[in-house]
């Protein structure tokens, strides 16, 4: 790793607090009259087992900023075990619940492992939410402490929950720190074994909030097993090891890190946190690093490959891509490079990804717009979830199931139905919402609300959400399926499709687009985005039913997201509605 | 793989009711009231899983011999749940036990998944033991039916259970594929969807008789969740990955083939049975097959290395070596032709193996020798195992645990203890011997009878089983230490210590020792061999302490071995008592 060499590695020095004592014991306490041959599943295990292994190995390390910090598995599981301590210091019963608010940064990688250590529900909270988004979660989740990053104190001005703020240096003085101290000494030195483990492996383990385009958030209850074998299956499925490095993009707030947090210790590789998508830091790392695997949305895999730095890394790198299907063109410019796209499907309720596009031998010999078109598709389900289906409701009233029967779609490619799941991949429950949670479970599996059809060899492929759908003169057009081939236009650098209303129609099909910058110059002005339009347009018609072409486009400088990178289309109908 | 352009491969075509239906499901049925947010752990589910995703890849083979099959994915699972309609057809009832005996070949491989999916318990019985000893475990198995190969039919002579027999051609007119047939004919085409999936993942997944080198072999009873997990944690060990193709040399009715028959299916890989440990043949597929993982003893290894067709594979393989610690000697040969050994330890008891040496950075400057001592330890708990302690029995009545309270040794890599431990990668039972059973589980912990040591960075190193300590002159002379020494002299080939009385010293080692085929040649003859016992007296006073140091030598042509290869140190104790 580059940062191996750095004076700021060199000089590195854990708080006293952070050091473990000789002969830790890495164990939680196990509570008599357990049987001998069962084990709780809990994630945390595979963090006390890599410091048992490596003790010494780099586990953390935050090397950007003005404090740096590196912190090898053991002094990490130290940290972690005073996390734990903190919070019982505090008063924290089993079961109650933390909040969060940070970005990726030592503090909330404690949280994710110190938290579940004493058997306390986190909350990581959005940091791109209004205050006003925030204090409703606060008070809707019960959170009794928050923990919140010094750049982020104005979400939580004016609570009256106890609040700790990191100053994020790592260093003694901040108050993050004093907090974590003050935890080692409340322990009384008694270790992981004065932790009684948790019991019940269904007990609560995350509380995420759902960034939620409509309505009021819901908060998805995960559990202890649910994260064990998520972080399982995608170890597994990213072919992580001790020799991977993971680099942090995709927000560890954002469905917990869609598991990595705990597939990287199961792994025993290390991982480095950054503060923001920072294209020339992450470039750097991935040159100088070592860095193996990554995760993100589409938009942030489209702006490192477009960074000036951009070349062949040293190391093979997975880029594990979900939130929207990568184009043919972002997959063509990662392979260019030597980087892997790994295409994965999933929501916050199913512990983020459980299901993946797996790849065929045949498909090396296809062309890459073939061969993406295989690899846009959601795929098949992980080794550790239980199921996916495509299905639509049999309105039979006599069935048991409310709602009715899930019948499976035909295995045609073209018949839409939704995708459903069940098993130890999805949620325990939408917290304090019972109405919601017997809805989404309606039919005896977890209803995700996105339409897809199912392929002859069995993959899954989305359509679109249900609402995203473009009714156009009586056919179903998938807004997707529309910008996966108006992204093939070379000039394209993203797109997003949403219906707009149509006299005749009913809806047509309207497109906002950024340019590529290097054609922008091209199109510039009233009229070069009117010769846009055209060229768009026949680009569309040669690849699309005349149903789903495009009737208007727009060329708009940026796309309004999500926190998490998702395009949101809620924010484009109330431009169109104006229109 | 070589095979895929012979003619046998080619015309090879699997019996009519092998061939899945189109649009077949591949989930079990799932009883109502189950909650959406759990499955129960179930190691066929991995099977189903590979064969919607690549139903057309090459799963199993058994490429040699008079009749070779090849099954992909798809027909396989077919044949799988044929295997299960079958067992229904006969009249089992959930929970009861199916009889195997056969060596590594399909119908063993059909029944480890196919017996589950009926939820039956498999019992894979020994091929080498003894008429009575069958007799005595299909008795005490409570077995219902067996299947037995056609190699094996003696062994149930005279049994009043219904028989079986395969004479493994999957061919029409073979019994065991008619029974395979019956089995479709009776599912009346209800697939998967009519086989209910166990809903207790604790319920027994096989039942596997220790093969004891004393007393009454005693059954043990695993579950479906710990060969679910316990499957994941070899897969993600040794690596495997959809690349992998695993070459069946462990016996598969050895502790289920340590899992394997299920990592090999999580990982999506392909597998190779060979019907016994046949060296040119191997080298056959390590040169042509792409075989990229195997497991087996060191004398297993031994022969490998040893074979004149020994060359570096084109591709990565690792070996996974359990049963006894690999020699310096072993490792070194393994490295030359681009081997690598992964030494893991375990029991039946454990599922097989539960812990590993993992490798240190740093042992990459060692000598072979350093390296060796290292990589021979037992080392570290399995990603999905509990725990691994070496402890000792305080003796304290007012403890409530029967036997004591178990306490750790230092862990100074010199007090010896016992190896213990718990949780998932422990079996359920002693089957029908609930003594046995709390006996085995006295303190909270399985334990093991290995004695070991603790090393300072936590790994385990396992001494000698108790029986096996041999007490010179009141020192405890460890016979594993001994013979480990021993065999780094460049003529041994195999050795084995047992004590044997002294007057004086009330025992000492004797050591057995097989020489290497290429150095045989200089001591041939008594004279010779009086002068070989001298050479190495001298290289063992080098290294050992004198209470350690063999009194005698003694040159053999082979040493007697358990049909999985460990040697029988019982056998070897019965010619010291003559002396």
């Amino acid at each position: 790793m580059s940062f191996v060499n750095t004076s700021a590695f060199k000089s590195f020095r854990p708080t006293p607090e952070s050091i473990p004592p000789p002969n830790a014991v890495l164990k939680f306490s196990i509570p008599p009259g357990m049987p001998v041959h069962i084990h709780p599943l809990n994630p945390v295990t595979f963090l006390l087992r890599a410091a048992e292994i490596y003790p010494d190995k780099l586990a953390l390390s935050s090397p950007e900023g003005p404090s740096p910090v590196f912190y090898s598995y053991g002094v990490w599981t130290q940290r972690v075990q005073n996390f734990a301590y903190a919070l019982k210091k505090f008063g924290f019963k089993p079961g109650e619940t933390l909040a969060i608010i940070a970005p990726n940064s030592p503090m909330i990688a404690d949280a994710l492992q110190g938290a579940l250590a004493a058997r306390i529900i986190v909350c990581p909270i959005n940091t791109r939410l209004q205050h006003h988004e925030v204090e409703y979660i606060l008070e809707h989740s019960q959170s009794r402490l928050i923990l919140v990053d010094h750049e982020y104190v104005h979400l939580v001005k004016g609570t009256k929950i106890p609040v700790i703020v990191s100053n994020d240096t790592g260093r003694v003085g901040d108050p993050y720190e004093t907090f974590l101290s003050e935890g080692r000494r409340f322990s009384q030195e008694r270790g992981w074994q004065g932790l009684d483990v948790e019991v019940d492996e269904n007990a609560g383990c995350l509380l995420c909030y759902t960034s939620g385009t409509t309505g009021r958030p819901k908060g998805v209850l995960t559990t202890l097993r649910g994260s064990y074998l998520a972080a399982v299956g995608n170890s597994s499925d990213a072919r992580m090891s001790k020799d991977s490095v993971y680099l942090w993009l995709l927000p560890m707030f954002h469905a917990a890190g869609w598991t990595y947090p705990w597939a990287i210790t199961f792994s025993l590789a290390s991982q480095i946190t950054l503060r923001s998508v920072d294209y020339p830091k992450i470039w750097k790392h991935f040159l100088g690093s070592g860095v193996t695997h990554y995760c993100g949305a589409p938009t942030v895999q489209i702006g490192i490959v477009n960074d000036p730095a951009a070349k062949k890394p040293p190391q093979p790198i997975s880029a594990i891509i979900a939130g929207a299907a990568p184009t043919a063109h972002l997959i063509g410019s990662l392979e260019k490079i030597g980087i892997t796209p790994v295409h994965v499907y999933g929501l916050t309720e199913t512990y983020g990804p459980f299901t993946r596009s797996y790849t065929h031998p045949s498909w090396s010999s296809m062309s890459l717009e073939e061969r993406s078109k295989k690899i846009a598709r959601q795929g098949h389900y992980f080794s550790t979830a239980g199921d996916v289906r495509v299905v639509y409701r049999e309105d039979d009233e006599k069935t048991t199931n409310a709602g009715g029967k899930l019948v499976d779609v035909p295995k045609d490619g073209t018949t839409i139905g939704e995708i459903v799941t069940r098993g130890n991949l999805v949620m325990r429950e939408y917290f304090r919402d019972p109405e919601a949670t017997s809805k989404a479970f309606q039919g005896g599996y977890f209803r995700s609300g996105d339409l897809a059809v199912w392929h002859p060899d069995g993959a899954v492929a989305i359509m679109d959400r249900s609402k995203d759908i473009i009714i156009s003169g009586g056919e179903n057009a998938s807004s997707l399926a529309i910008e996966q081939e108006l992204a093939s236009h070379p000039h394209v650098l993203e797109v997003s499709v949403i219906a707009r209303s149509h006299v005749k129609w009913g809806e047509r099909p309207m497109a906002f687009v950024i340019l590529h910058p290097q054609h922008a110059g091209k199109w510039r002005g009233e009229k070069g985005e009117r010769e846009f339009e055209k060229d768009l347009k026949a680009h569309a018609r040669k690849r699309l039913p005349g149903f789903a072409c495009p009737e208007w486009v727009r060329v708009v400088g940026e796309l309004p997201k999500t926190s998490t990178g998702k395009i949101l289309k809620t924010e484009l109908r109330k431009v169109v509605a104006k229109l």
